[in-house]
């Protein structure tokens, strides 16, 4: 068989397991945005078969030989930077050739055993914390966290690491990324923002409490959809449904879709929910025709995809720019709640800082201090040195250290997220990746056009949503995280851009 | 291999066929509910690879094998009633092993490239019908249902029949229904409905303008979902959205949902859709546990299935003491609607009896005509005898000799129906099937419990749906539907028990 053919053949199956995995997308879509609760054991088994028939694809011995024939035996995991080349998204396959590689060795060195073990200890972990946070009861959760753990340690060893244990399982969430430079940008980033959110405690409290009154629904559904149009989500390839947690998700190359929810009480969930939501999708929709249903046609790591759902959530959302052109048109919609209400304001409130118990309810400035909290622990979990049992103190601890305030329940602290009952460790960093990548990119964005922000205040979203595709969106996976820092902005990943835009905004915000 | 762990094996492989079909109506579903526009090639994608694994599935070898080991290769085709035993389900999994033999008989009659082809010639049809409808041409539309009738009669040759080709084709919707059966019940059923409607018309007519008002939406939407709660809709294990068309689909075993649609200028719409496709529901819902997941977990043929939808839609639905129970509810949310209008008289109104062209507008006594219209002429097509050219001609002077009225334009005549465009032949019988059963089922009901009946007035349907469920719904397949016909009702399928229903219901309505 010529190059061609196996290259051809190798696309013909990537494109099946690229199928299946857009149909286990839509299953997912379906259970969290209206499944009756009854089909819960069936779409379970559904999901289980299609996820099988993904594993023996990716990690079949056909896909084996071609990608060892196609990329040689010995040629070791190629370093971001090593494919550099062409401004089309993959002229040459090599990055898809290099994907395909690290998929297989991903999936071929994990033991079957391990991947059923790891789901159904999944399932207990996630069953065993939503009661435990209810009863704010710990030691409920704590035998399936020690189990996860546990788990993810010998997944960790099966899957290979050079310098820390812990790389293997952040390979996972953010290819190519290293706990070293983790370390190191976070180090940067935590000394900047303890020192600004010091300053910002010192200014008078913003008054904000307009933002907590009743807020009709249907408007709110009209203003969020209102805002996506604008701001470039198309129609005609997703849409909008409700979701208890909002996501985005890909159901199909040309089907992109976006959940949120609505809070009478609470105007800012839907709609920065839905931008934040929306930024997902543009980043989705705007990968190049030619990626399309290969593995290269989706976000290329989570810290990217995070880095445009904040990108367009708050450097764009929260901008003074963008409320000129939206604001008169949202106190048409909300009178009753915003009259007497300036714009200055209105942004301000939306831009309030205070130091806050809960990871997701964060604002800018603190919720990179959540995350070191979370990082920082779970290195510990994970390398032995915290015992699963000291977690919930070590958590109140570094809280108090970090945020200045001490949670008085678990369910407060250590049992409010998700993502660890799941066996997610190494996930939690890609948030705070995202908001340096994305402030990193806008510093580049910013130094070419150093006007862009003011084509917010007449609307127009599509000067900055052309950079962004052009740049970063039309690649797909076939350039990684490390290869687009370094193409768009000429250095290695850094905290300070993301420190001067948060210096910048709230010093003007709180007149510091 | 002992018998046992062959039946095991083949329940297994069914298993897995089964959850790929039940991925195939979630996709289905959310196609027609809410899927993005631009997602539908995806779409098509994602379903030809899960049709062409459950093909491959239940044609495969290993099927082929057990089956005939099981089963033996000479045994024929099982008749109804000869596997007729035991008042459980399928206790020695003789329904399961028949009804695999079918199953994988049918799939590996029909070659791969047929299976292709017909697919193609379907997409093909049925966007040039939606075209040629519009434009009322049916000339755009003839060559590709010469396509869709040639491939039928090879799809035919290929199953193979005894007496009729139409056979082959009828027995895709109506397992083990024979045209000559069709033949004899239309036949009496015809000269029973020409009769009534000769009848009626002589009658005053019914004035039913207030059911053509504006009843809003959402309280539409509360009152079916009222009804469809109180006749017995699981809502823990299944949901109503809104479809063009409405339908019940089944993407799990916990997982039946309805769709329907709400036209706020005509009431009778929503509500009696609901109740139909409740209908369809309730037998769904109504199977046995011990055969989810098996080949036999759903409805045993469309006749039956439509039998029962029509049983809760008309005979229940449309009842006076039905009404007698929720008119007074329905005042109260329709005040401007119904104000003034006696409950005898909205009855009347939504049992109104007029010969209409379009099938699925017609009431209970011109329905059966408009389906022999179609009987006829797919037979004739089939046969050859009529050529397609001819069609149109040969549908309108039917139309005019069993209705009564003429088509003007072919889009209220022979293109009205998405079905031929489908290659869809041998579907339309079951509609009409479907009354004939379920009236038949309904008097044997009757003669247990001649107060069946009293029992809807005062909002007690738990009597009837029990009766169903025992006698029909909890079979799913292990029964057909001719040994549902004979075991609850002791004799083969006839026309009169609809007949005297529709003759006792109009001459009391009307006065006749």
């Amino acid at each position: 068989m010529s190059r061609e053919k196996k290259i051809d053949r190798l696309r013909e199956i990537d494109r099946q397991t690229q199928t299946l995995g857009s149909i286990v997308q839509l299953l997912s879509w379906d259970q969290e945005t209206g499944m009756p609760p009854a089909a819960v054991g069936g779409r379970s088994e559904q999901l289980s078969l299609l996820e099988g028939m993904i594993h023996d694809n990716t990690a079949g011995e056909e896909v084996g030989e071609l990608v060892g024939e196609l990329c040689g035996d010995s040629t070791p995991e190629l370093p971001p930077g090593a494919l550099l080349r062409g401004a089309e998204p993959d002229p040459d396959s090599s990055a898809f050739l290099r994907t395909m590689r690290r998929e297989h060795l991903r999936a071929v060195r994990i033991p079957r055993r391990l991947v059923t073990e790891f789901a159904r200890a999944q399932s207990r972990g996630q069953a065993a914390w939503i009661s435990a946070r209810e009863k704010d009861d710990f030691a409920a959760f704590l035998p399936h966290l020690q189990t996860l753990l546990d788990l993810n340690r010998e997944k960790a060893d099966a899957v290979g690491y050079e310098e820390d244990r812990y790389d293997a399982l952040l390979d996972e969430y953010e290819p190519w990324m290293k706990a070293s430079t983790v370390d190191r940008v976070f180090d940067e980033m935590s000394g900047a923002l303890r020192s600004l959110l010091d300053r910002i405690m010192g200014a008078p409290e913003v008054d904000d409490a307009f933002l907590y009154t009743d807020y009709p629904v249907e408007q709110q559904k009209l203003f969020s959809r209102q805002v996506a149009e604008a701001i470039g989500y198309d129609f005609s390839r997703g849409n909008i449904s409700e979701s208890a947690h909002p996501f985005t998700i890909r159901p199909g190359d040309d089907d992109v879709r976006i959940t949120t929810r609505y809070n009478p009480a609470s105007f800012k969930s839907a709609i920065f929910g839905t931008i934040h939501e929306t930024g997902h999708a543009l980043y989705e929709q705007g990968v190049d025709d030619s990626l399309k249903g290969s593995v290269l046609g989706q976000g290329t790591s989570l810290g990217i995809h995070e880095s445009q759902s904040r990108t367009w959530e708050n450097m764009i959302g929260r901008s003074s720019e963008f409320w000129k052109h939206f604001y008169p048109g949202l106190c048409e919609l909300f009178p009753e709640n915003l009259g007497g209400v300036s714009r200055e304001r209105f942004v301000q409130s939306v831009n309030k800082v205070e130091p806050s118990l809960i990871r997701i309810e964060a604002d800018e400035v603190t919720y990179g201090l959540h995350i070191i909290l979370r990082f920082r622990l779970e290195r510990e979990l994970l390398s032995g040195n915290l015992p699963v049992a000291d977690l919930p103190g070590a958590w109140n601890d570094l809280c108090e250290e970090l945020l200045g305030i001490r949670p008085r329940r678990d369910a407060e602290g250590v049992l409010q997220d998700v993502h660890w009952s799941m066996g997610a460790i190494g996930y939690f960093p890609t948030y705070a990746l995202g908001n340096l990548y994305g402030a990193q990119f806008f510093a580049a964005l910013k130094k070419e056009e150093p006007d862009i922000e003011k084509s917010f205040g007449s609307g127009n979203f599509s000067k900055v949503r052309e950079w962004l595709t052009g740049r970063i969106y039309r690649y797909g996976s076939s350039r990684t995280a490390g290869e687009l820092v370094h193409t768009i902005t000429g250095e290695d990943l850094q905290a300070k851009y993301f420190a001067d835009y948060l210096e910048t905004k709230y010093t003007q915000l709180y007149d510091l």
